[in-house]
């Protein structure tokens, strides 16, 4: 039975995510960042560090625990992919080139509660830059720019990408003579699940604000801009501090990089915080149109302090594309097709048992030139073999004989062909994926 | 710091196998193999109902279960992808077009004893075809071929498939005389590690074996042979059985379909038995030349009644690649090496930081045309930056200039170019994986 939470795809569904995770790849090869894989499992230490997601972790033992050894190192799977790779860089920071580019696609669990419809397992596909001691702000420019080239390659609705920076808040917040920063972040971060009227009852509540205090910061989180004047409406506000100027200046790079190199991509949205996570500087969360409602698809920032030993520390910038959850919510809205459900592009009809050897000729002459073939698994009347082919969307059988004839089985079209040198139209080598 | 048995590759050694992954997917879908990736958890009762692996089963828990909810449904990390498919294909049925072909490429799990240094985690790709009620015998013959294909395309040794039939091993017995045909073959499947001494007499003392029985037994299990000769060996023991027949003709049909198609791919080997799996007919093993010692790389076979459902039964045949196994070997004695540690073909150098809006346009043009590219991290002296390239193993670094240059930084050559129309000579254009 399914699993709630673990979702299962299709043979389709999986080529359109192959598809998908293809492009994500080779973009993110195309930057230079190098692939990495980290163990599934960190032991429960590295992953409480974070504290606030403790509950979501999934814990591992054996079935059969040997009662003379201890429980297994209390390893748990991964939450994410930023907390591993953090790990991974202080242990081999030895081995490593600094600044360290990787990208990263991989499975992670949550423990979620069945219930709530979330997934509990599924894919995420991370880029990150560490260096040590200093990481060059650039980075926090050249993320959202290789995101948008990812998605430009996909069949997908516009992805816009939207920017803040954690030194405005809290800048913005001090300024303002409020001292616990981070309460403020985490209430204003409820912003979309509860509205600004008990946001603002939360911040006089919970968070030593007063009525004026909370409507600023209210105003703040209103600020949504594709180009630079999102800083001169902070500005108008009327708030002083060093570390807000510092925070619109870094944003001020990353919103006119992006306008400059990538129009419409990105846009300040001062009211993202990622509440719970361990961003210090420029946060990103992405939305896909006509998926606003459900939250971001492709999310990271700016850690300063994720990955440190001793007195090293490994500042980085990341971001992480969730490729399981986009494509659920593509595929639950059917967005996403694929010209057939099965790679193959030939289909080789069958005559007689006796004529295997030579069909699988036929077959190793059009797979060593890069044709997907298979031969008909029984014998059968050629109509029988046609309709084998149409129910998998394959779109050309070939009938060996005197001489060899291949049909295209969409519009009826035989022709003569060679195994040795017959090649399909180029957009039949290899199923199709679009948008519809 | 390291768990054992959860390695983690440093990105050259994850180069490599991407390289493979690569190699092996591009292989499985030019024989029309779809997709799949099931969840990585199955319930307990579906991994246990394969009974003698069940210590090797990790269980979930969430670290903070709630106490009004039963616990996580008695999940556990699948340890194979077999029986995960099996699963799948019979809940999946009615959506499915049979005979099912189908590739799986994932991460399994086993909670191996840490301190016998063995994998509790490594990758799998896996190829398996599944019909309804009966498959056809050629399948069998064809899962060697697909690896073969697949092995001829990677710069690793050599590598031979052994073959072995059950219905060989079992018709045997049984015309010797011997009533319990699995203790026998649970028993010869230790033949490699207690010898055939230790093997003769487990049969007497367990299998109810007289000294001639046991004798026959070992000798069975000492024929090896590259061609079809193996069965005259087999007759030659004079034993009589109506199941030692079909198999004898099943083993030689996958034996010569190999001669002629791959010739020196396939032996049958009698003593591969595949003991404590699920296998009701042809199995494989396969030993990489030089590490043949270390035991199966790519193991398998066919299995009647894995998947079954009420009455309905969907008999599969299938081969798994042990990707992690066969590279930590390899890796092991540094067989295999990779041109260099990062994707990129091109550093641009940063002459000062005003400059790098027109790096970034340079490396735009040779990413726009699939060249991989990074921009400096910081301004220096162009002899550091050289030096950057060179340890990353960087071919080339390109001067922003009036004209533009690019040096070929292990030739020193550097001639004028133009970003919108030079190229990489085809063999820098990706990381290089070679054979040492």
């Amino acid at each position: 039975m399914p699993i709630s939470g673990f979702p299962e795809w299709l043979p389709p569904q999986r080529m359109i995510e192959q598809y998908v995770l293809d492009r994500i790849r080779t973009t993110f090869e195309l930057y230079g960042f190098a692939p990495l894989e980290t163990r599934a499992v960190e032991p429960v230490d590295t992953l409480l560090s974070k504290g606030e997601t403790s509950k979501e972790v999934y814990l591992l033992r054996r079935l059969q625990e040997d009662p003379d050894q201890k429980s297994d190192d209390n390893l748990g799977l991964h939450f994410d992919l930023t907390v591993p790779f953090a790990r991974f860089v202080v242990e081999n920071a030895g081995k490593l080139n600094f600044p360290f580019r990787r990208y990263q696609i991989q499975k992670v669990w949550r423990g979620e509660r069945p219930q709530e419809g979330r997934y509990r397992e599924f894919l995420q596909a991370d880029i990150d830059v560490v260096d040590r001691d200093t990481l060059p702000f650039h980075y926090d420019t050249e993320m959202p720019l290789v995101i948008g080239d990812v998605f430009r390659g996909l069949p997908i609705p516009r992805a816009t990408i939207l920017v803040n920076n954690r030194k405005v808040c809290e800048g913005f917040y001090r300024g303002l003579g409020l001292a616990d920063t981070d309460q403020v972040l985490r209430t204003v971060d409820k912003l979309d699940r509860i509205g600004p009227e008990k946001v603002a009852d939360l911040l006089i509540s919970t968070a030593g604000a007063s009525r004026r205090q909370a409507e600023a910061c209210l105003e703040l989180a209103s600020i949504s801009a594709g180009d630079g004047s999102f800083a001169d409406a902070v500005r108008k506000l009327g708030v002083d501090d060093p570390l807000l100027d510092e925070g619109l200046a870094e944003l001020l790079q990353v919103v006119e990089t992006a306008g400059r190199l990538a129009p419409g991509l990105v846009r300040a949205e001062l009211k993202i915080a990622r509440g719970l996570d361990y961003y210090t500087g420029t946060v990103y969360e992405t939305q896909l149109q006509g998926y606003e409602r459900y939250g971001s698809i492709c999310s990271g920032g700016r850690y300063d302090n994720l990955a440190a030993s001793g007195t090293e520390r490994f500042p980085g910038v990341g971001i992480s594309i969730g490729v399981s959850r986009m494509l659920g919510l593509l595929f639950g809205k059917n967005a996403l097709a694929v010209s057939r459900k099965v790679p193959t592009c030939v289909l080789i009809a069958l005559p007689d048992e006796e004529a295997r050897p030579g069909c699988d000729a036929i077959a190793a002459a059009l797979r060593g030139r890069g044709i997907s073939t298979e031969v008909a698994p029984v014998p059968a009347k050629f109509g029988k073999q046609i309709r084998f082919a149409e129910r998998r969307g394959i779109p050309y059988v070939w009938f060996p004989g005197e001489p060899d004839t291949v049909k295209d089985i969409r519009s009826g079209d035989q022709v003569e062909a060679d195994a040795a040198v017959w090649e399909p139209p180029a957009e039949d080598a290899r199923p199709r994926i679009t948008q519809q």
